[in-house]
């Protein structure tokens, strides 16, 4: 399996970010990620089909939002929350404080 | 000129505002509006066109971002700060203090 590409902690761009967490699966996964070190992509929101998830789980990426890593077949994810606080500060804590979604 | 629909403040979701400002044009908008008490939509981004912008001033509203009013044959904006500040308390404030876009 080839590397993933992920934007480098000084390239993460607002917008991007923004436009990314600006999804309601996204927002979900996120959420989940916050909770965890590490998940298996399936395991995040296994009732949406993985076919679904697949572009949602690259806009994550090259948004800078999270970190993927080959895991024998699978895909483990991790949310960049350091990258994200010190580029952002604040505001992934803002968007995960809001208890709906 | 009929009545625009503006969601009420506690109608506003996190994931439609993220998604508002998660867009290069929107963004800058609601930097500038954040400086301002009031702005003629075609004052805000001057240089792009007002077709294009048309839509992306239905978003901010929709989202509950901005405040729209007639003002006179011109459309006047507000940003909603008061409220997306009650209601996602330091989020506005993390995206208008990063210094890109």
């Amino acid at each position: 399996m080839k590397p993933l590409p992920h934007p480098k902690a000084d390239e993460i761009e607002l917008v991007s970010v923004l436009s990314a967490l600006g999804h309601p699966l996204r927002l979900r996964a996120v959420r989940v990620l916050a909770d965890a070190d590490e998940c298996i992509c399936g395991e995040i929101v296994p009732e949406v089909p993985k076919s679904t998830m697949t572009t949602h789980w690259r806009v994550l990426r090259e948004s800078g939002v999270t970190w993927e890593r080959p895991e024998g077949r699978k895909i483990a994810l991790r949310l960049r929350r350091e990258d994200l606080d010190a580029r952002f500060p604040g505001l992934l804590d803002s968007v995960l404080a809001d208890p709906s979604a």
